[in-house]
């Protein structure tokens, strides 16, 4: 297919286009990723989370920047509905943008949050492996870090950056705790201002009660993104990261756990679309329903029968299927 | 069971146990909502979501005062970690808040992030069942409205009152589009503060774009929660919601949704532990992986496989239960 050939060749047309199917979910994207999985698992992949306001974009884009200084290939994908990469953030965060945006190495895409709903989508995923077949190096991927659906995505990535900056006060909690547990490196940004020390020792505390890493400490870092400052420093603590992961044989394992979340994600998303297009509409969740409210069954109750019918629905589904084969 | 005997006379302690055996989802907490069931359906459920420091736990405490001192009682969930219900925020915030903890009409719970993990659990349906045996009137639900779980959870209530305040810039759009779409009341709090008139001004250029709410037009309410200012016209607005949707006959929709979400989040959640907990270790699963990384089949082929698997496994489940009753 031409698409995919060009794709290969790291067109920007074609890779804005395939994603673009990619992330639409449709049948023709599931034919697009069953073509391009031969060609990937070269792509190696940095997720950038954080609060707000943290300055994750502006990290981004400095470390992007040294990363194609260096000869690398870049691929941006940004989950965070506030960031400039996704037309967020104020008018001079996107101008600013536009120094990353008109060098041919890197390539940015936002994901429309429907993309992510209740994060089991498959849609990350695919679009990782896009990038990767596109020959991108690094695929960096960003996302606010506040909810369940962040510390999914941050476990598909091979190193997770934790950014932070001074003054948040108890914001910080918004981190979720499933986030530090798995963060690689962590950013105090903004660190010219009051408060900086205090929020590297309050990461270094909590990271002495934190698990074991396969002897990586994750190092904390100051940077001033806007200043360029502390930007070198974590390029190459990044990149010794990536290093200890494949000099220890960790990098594989990694990307067992990714293709694992893949592979549990295009089940579960199946599943949800079967109950939430099929079971909700049939009259038998009417039925149910009548009960619960009436009183007669409990919720429970009515899961139950309701998941009988499900089951019946998949035996359905999978006989089709095979009669495709 | 005494326990529930206590539950229904709203006794402090009992209230808190159950929840307490509720939230960990075990097979007691089953039992217990199958015995309570047949006395719930009385309580009014509020949602209160919005993003940090935007003041929503002072004007839940504000609104809570006010219609304690109206005769109703109030039981209160948060599951926003930085409330100062939850723990979190300030001292200064947590030392107000006694106002309200040490009043009999209002019960505060605060719930672990880990409860809504994937958006998914029946915890919050069942939390509010709790506090609906209880007799509480009112149920006042509090989270951050960043994630998809935030949506979820803003579709079992009542009243979705969103609450933002001036000088959050580009932030609001970290309210997520789906909650501006299903809330009913819209409050700009800290309305002292500069910009609170563009604020107002911007809710109602959104919801001029918004879709039907069979009638109801959603207010933007002005309120200085810290000096409790506004907060008898929220409460008297968020009345009058209440008696809209009784008088329509929406209410016994707006039930019948919130069960219908109950009953889909228990499937999702068996589903969801038959696939992490038996799925995941199955010998299977591994041999599949095996042959992702090896790039002999592709994630869609190995999800296909894991489908049948899992598919099994509900069976063979579904004639465990059968054998049981």
């Amino acid at each position: 297919m031409e698409l995919i050939e060009n794709l290969k060749k790291a067109d920007p047309k074609a890779i804005a286009r395939i994603l673009t199917i990619v992330e639409n979910e449709s049948e023709e994207a599931k034919e697009f990723i069953e073509k391009i999985s031969p060609f990937v698992g070269k792509s190696y992949v940095i997720g950038f989370t954080g609060p707000l306001g943290s300055g994750k974009s502006t990290l981004i884009e400095g470390v992007s920047l040294k990363l194609a200084e260096r000869g690398y290939t870049i691929g941006i994908l940004a989950i965070d509905p506030s960031s400039p990469f996704s037309g967020g953030a104020f008018l001079g965060d996107r101008i600013r943008m536009q120094k990353i945006n008109l060098r041919d190495e890197i390539f940015i895409r936002s994901i429309s949050t429907r993309g992510i709903q209740g994060g089991l989508s498959p849609t990350i995923g695919n679009m990782i492996r896009v990038m990767d077949a596109a020959g991108k190096d690094f695929v960096i991927i960003e996302t606010v870090g506040t909810g369940q659906d962040e510390v999914d995505v941050a476990k598909m990535v091979d190193t997770c950056i934790i950014v932070t900056m001074p003054g948040l006060g108890d914001e910080i909690q918004v981190i979720k705790a499933g986030l530090i547990e798995i963060g690689d490196i962590f950013v105090v940004n903004k660190a010219d201002q009051l408060g900086a020390d205090m929020m590297v020792s309050y990461f270094r505390s909590v990271l002495e009660g934190s698990p074991n890493r396969n002897g990586w400490i994750p190092p904390v870092v100051e940077t001033v993104a806007v200043k360029e400052q502390g930007i070198d420093r974590l390029v190459d603590i990044l990149l010794s990261h990536k290093e200890f992961l494949e000099k220890k044989g960790l990098l594989s394992l990694k990307r067992r756990q990714r293709l694992q979340l893949e592979i549990l994600n295009i089940i579960k998303s199946k599943l949800i679309f079967l109950i939430e297009q099929q079971l909700l509409s049939s009259k038998d969740f009417e039925a149910y329903l009548d009960k619960a409210i009436s009183r007669k069954q409990n919720p429970y109750q009515c899961a139950e029968k309701l998941l009988s019918l499900l089951i019946k629905m998949l035996l359905q589904e999978e006989d089709n299927e095979g009669k495709k084969d």
